[in-house]
């Protein structure tokens, strides 16, 4: 019988690496055509973390509406398509969800968590108010998954540089799913929105260097060579935990 | 904006019911079919669960064996693929499995749940001893991921009747996932192995009627809806788990 020990010993004192947008794309990348993982798997293991760091940030009981409503605003890629992720188990975690979801993409991916969310009753609005105040009476906060990795601000189209615009002006607090949207991958940003709390998909992007709200780590589930060939230096997860605070 | 409150409020004092294999079937396929749910997610899902109940069952730290090795003994349909998927979060969570899957499956699922566990660095097992004791002293615990839902029995071929038989013979913890392997679906089962761990796996079936072990349940992800349409009154998942333990 074959008892290698693999190596778990990957704890490092090294500091924490930021990805530049091209390290995290090629990483994703290797993960889905080597190591064989699936975009639905990735997706329903994010989009699950996410709303536990999101249940970590703002407890039900906690939350200032008499109702736990989070409006989760989805755009047209893979980050949209873990905010729906994100969005039905928030709905398992008893929270109200309403998702915002403008432009659908015809991948079955999105499609699928569509579905997924509609038939959970979780309710879709069809436009965004352009009046703020509207929005910050209705929900506790807001789920940014608009842009991520794989668009820029530069790139999106209508109506999502609207949508940033409204959310610039929020009074509530903002979650943004890996990159707050509308920030360049490679750099931290002062203008476009300002979340409070950021969680890192898989690993933290250089945007998020100096970021000094409440930021967590989403996703335990990185094999070990993949951690090392891109010199992550993961922090440790407690227990059977699926994210992590990064101080 | 809509705000239809969808009803949460799916915990009831009625007695959880336990499913036909015709039953559990038929939710399985409308889940796919009408929810658009994925083999892949709900893969990744239960697999990632049953690892979190093997954690609570038995707690590192608390195992017998200076190395905390755990045998995943996987079948060639869905059973297996979610034993795949379980050893690969046991690895996460720094236990130490081994993988015996003697009849790979031609799927590419499985195939994707394989690639992802070598990549792990998890050890795959090329025979079964049939020399129990040495299986004994090599592991804390076997996690019987053989046969599920889809075969039974008398429908497996070999090499299953004679893993069975060797699995009947050890005396180290079994944890079954979802039915004890050998047993039929729609009774409980005196012969056959004897797990002392079970983990239903969305709902209980009709054979954990009357069992005495310790019985998790697996997966919280249920649409309300097909949890109303098939009575399955759901005990309450505390705070964000995944799992919650049957009395």
């Amino acid at each position: 019988m074959n008892h290698n020990v693999a190596d778990s010993d990957c704890e490092s004192t090294e500091p924490l690496r930021y990805l530049s947008k091209d390290e995290a794309v090629a990483m994703e990348t290797e993960l889905l055509r080597d190591y064989r993982f699936g975009q639905q798997q990735l997706t329903e293991i994010l989009g699950h973390a996410c709303a536990v760091a999101i249940t970590k940030a703002f407890p039900l009981g906690t939350l200032g509406k008499r109702q736990p409503t989070v409006l989760v605003v989805c755009g047209p890629d893979q980050n949209g398509c873990i905010g729906l992720s994100c969005a039905r188990h928030l709905r398992v975690f008893e929270y109200m969800p309403t998702v915002f979801y403008p432009k659908r993409s015809a991948n079955s991916l999105q499609q699928d968590f569509t579905v997924q969310c509609e038939r959970m009753d979780i309710p879709f609005l069809s436009y965004l108010p352009t009046e703020v105040q509207l929005i910050n009476d209705a929900y506790n906060l807001i789920v940014d998954a608009v842009l991520g990795l794989e668009t820029e601000l530069g790139e999106a189209e209508e109506p999502f540089t609207n949508i940033i615009l409204t959310l610039q002006g929020v009074k509530i607090p903002i979650v943004s799913l890996d990159i707050p949207s509308g920030w360049d991958n490679d750099k931290s940003s002062t203008d476009g929105i300002s979340p409070s709390v950021l969680v890192s998909l898989m690993a933290p992007k250089k945007c998020a260097l100096g970021f000094s709200g409440t930021h967590f780590l989403a996703g335990r589930f990185l094999p070990y060579d993949i951690q090392k060939k891109y010199d992550l230096n993961l922090p440790k997860f407690s227990g059977t935990d699926c994210i992590t605070e990064l101080q």
